[in-house]
């Protein structure tokens, strides 16, 4: 009755139960599962975790789990291990199981070859419908989750795909060829995986097929995987802006949590060390006028957040368009139109204040004309610096919120305090 | 011949030739279409660019063209209009198409409810494989891209599920419910479409039934539209951690965005002179000790920092967890062990590094433990502002890290001039 109970439970189900044992009464619980449902049960697990399952069970038993996984997920868990022991697994499977992993793993893991499947099902084009649906019938548990025939010629290329609802539709003595679909979009093995998921969300598609060199049908990429390609992409990039360090979860412990944050906080804290000196250097100026640092860590957070959120829209720009010239150098244009905007606004608005607060107009001058220029420069670092990294094939991600921050901080400091001490003797 | 092209073209294709049609032309385009080809042109443009085409073609066309859309989209174009604007496209539409959109109309546009389609194919649980065939012959073109038949019993209740697939595999004269998958998931019309997209994601589904209070099936959300709720929160999160505004697109005039981001920076600078006054309480302490500001651009900055980390880490979290109190709790917990840490570790750095500067052992304990507590402090904050909203069911991303950021820098002024005049005659 357990059986019946496994049975009844969805893979994400089963490893949802998987997770919450403790850890003693995990490989118990293993024990009781088909190899099946331990196949489908690892491929919903975190790559420790499939370590822990598969180490515990042996070569031999986690060779023949390895021969019932999607190929896919197989060649990403063999990715993470060592090279002597990705052997050993290999050479205990299946043989043509183990060839397609390895064909697999020579792509890079956030290509198209890296997130697809070869379980799809190809029929030649000189088929007729009775013919596809026998096929079909002999590979139905092959392919399981498959909703599209592949049609291909002699030479192996993509002509035409089929759905199994055009198949349902026609008659079966009608040609493949004529009931197909021959303007197929396909992606090219090494498109970056962002690309594969901005094709399949753009056409609607449930799969898309990857192609070779040679145009030839090497396999597909299934909605699934870029529904988990887009959610890993847009983890990355807050990640990334807020410099968290890599995938921080619920689980992770305060140790490791501290230990993925750190790096970052302490390149800022020398970052900060350089500001600290850079205004050291104007001592005698704000010993001299010492309101001028009331308004420091204003036009630094102002300058700093500017920056970050031209920065935000730059990186998620980048998630769903085509980037060309024109469009880059009109990007560049606008957001120093909107530095501009934004500068000459609050400009005005701080020099006001500053001078109703302090009554020293030549002060609010200076703060203000301080926080025009440093909100330009801060807006157009923010797009600056991520079209560049994008464009030496750098992540613009990296160009984390913070550091440019932080840029900015050095920035608007040298600014603020040059135009101050230039103006020193009208501020007195 | 023209027709021939575009008869080669996918929706978001024909699309894209609009959008990059000087308007003056766009409508001579949009006169070459068909009425079907109008319809999902339509679906795939901003509501702008929407209004703009069914403006020019008056009521009579528009309204044959939106019996042609897809209900879910036609119910988010109908919903950003005026209410007798609505009743005219209503009226003139065909009885039963604006029957079905006003029954869409009514949920909110976040939730299944406001992203399902009706264009699903349900059948009695009485059927054969044959007469289920026969029915979906009869469907074939009103349910285009969809890959399961839903089975209901006498009272419209979900009880099962047949894919197309298993159509295919079956003898014609098997039952239905013989065949069919009973573990139907579904969800209740108000599920937040966050949730949605996580079934669909953990589950790898295409399609999820959508069920009323009574567990009737009134609707199902496809694959395709939850990519496009994904890619929507992703950039919600963003937009909202950034401060960004919203909807900043690459198209966007430099006056627009200016006035999308000019408020928070407005905010921000108001905020800015809060802190400036707070500096300005301590104007005595500054005036005896100048050093203490060299190291200010810091504490605040990294204060900022650690919190907005630790934001971007409970904003993503709420995403793909189910949030409980033990969960909850075990976060606080874990950052407040995070913070406690990192600023251990930054603070006795920036002690030794102050000492070593300024040859003044005093300063560097001031710096040092200012910025152990601030750490700390900035942790917490950027955890439990996020998490409160979140109780309060406000969206945690509105806790936005720039505000997270300024409010730091209040605290962390407070802390570090506080603490520096307390030890203000040590550090002379
Ligand atoms: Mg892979
Ligand atoms: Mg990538
Ligand atoms: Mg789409
Ligand atoms: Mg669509
Ligand atoms: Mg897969
Ligand atoms: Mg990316
Ligand atoms: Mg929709
Ligand atoms: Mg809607
Ligand atoms: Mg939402
Ligand atoms: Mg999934
Ligand atoms: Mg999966
Ligand atoms: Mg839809
Ligand atoms: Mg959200």
């Amino acid at each position: 009755e357990f059986q019946l109970l496994i049975d009844e439970l969805h893979p994400y189900d089963i490893a949802n139960v998987y997770k919450n044992l403790p850890e003693k009464h995990r490989h118990k619980f293993v024990t009781f599962l088909t190899t099946r449902q331990i196949a489908s049960l690892i491929q919903e697990l975190e790559s420790d975790l499939q370590m822990e399952i598969l180490n515990k069970l042996g070569i031999e038993r986690s060779s023949h789990i390895m021969n019932l996984m999607e190929n896919d997920d197989l060649a990403d868990l063999l990715g993470n291990l060592e090279v002597n022991e990705i052997q050993d697994f290999l050479s205990s499977m299946k043989a043509d199981e183990s060839k397609t992993v390895q064909s697999l793993m020579q792509y890079d893991s956030d290509t198209a070859g890296g997130i697809m499947t070869n379980r799809f099902v190809w029929i030649p084009q000189v088929y007729t419908v009775r013919d596809a649906v026998e096929k079909l019938k002999t590979f139905a548990g092959f392919a399981e989750n498959i909703y599209y025939l592949y049609v291909i010629d002699d030479d192996r290329k993509l002509v035409g795909v089929v759905s199994y609802r055009d198949l349902l539709l026609a008659e079966m003595d009608e040609k493949i060829e004529e009931i197909m679909y021959s303007r197929v979009i396909s992606v090219p093995a090494e498109t970056d995986q962002e690309e594969v998921a901005r094709t399949i969300e753009r056409y609607d598609f449930i799969a898309v097929p990857v192609t070779d060199e040679n145009d030839r049908l090497i396999g597909i990429v299934t909605v699934d995987d870029v529904l988990d390609v887009l959610i890993e992409e847009a983890n990355e990039d807050i990640e990334k802006l807020s410099a968290t360090g890599k995938s921080i979860d619920f689980q992770t412990s305060a140790l490791v949590a501290s230990y993925r944050r750190l790096p970052w906080l302490i390149l800022l804290l020398f970052i900060g060390i350089l500001s600290g000196s850079i205004i050291s250097t104007f001592e005698g100026t704000i010993e001299r006028a010492v309101a001028l640092t009331y308004f420091m860590p204003m036009i630094a957070g102002m300058t700093g957040n500017t920056g970050t959120q031209s920065l935000a829209v730059v990186v998620r720009g980048l998630v769903s368009h085509d980037i060309d010239r024109p469009t880059i150098m009109k990007l560049i244009l606008r957001e120093f139109g909107v530095g501009f905007i934004i500068g000459i606004t609050c400009g005005i608005l701080i020099s006001i204040v500053a001078y109703l607060w302090k009554g020293n107009l030549i002060l609010g001058l200076v703060v203000g004309s301080s926080l025009f220029f440093t909100l330009i420069i801060g807006t157009l670092a923010g797009t600056l610096i991520p079209l560049l990294l994008y464009r030496f094939k750098i992540d613009p991600a990296v160009a984390s919120g913070p550091l440019i921050t932080t840029l900015n901080d050095i920035f608007s400091l040298l600014v603020y305090f040059g135009t101050a001490t230039m103006f020193l003797s009208h501020l007195l």
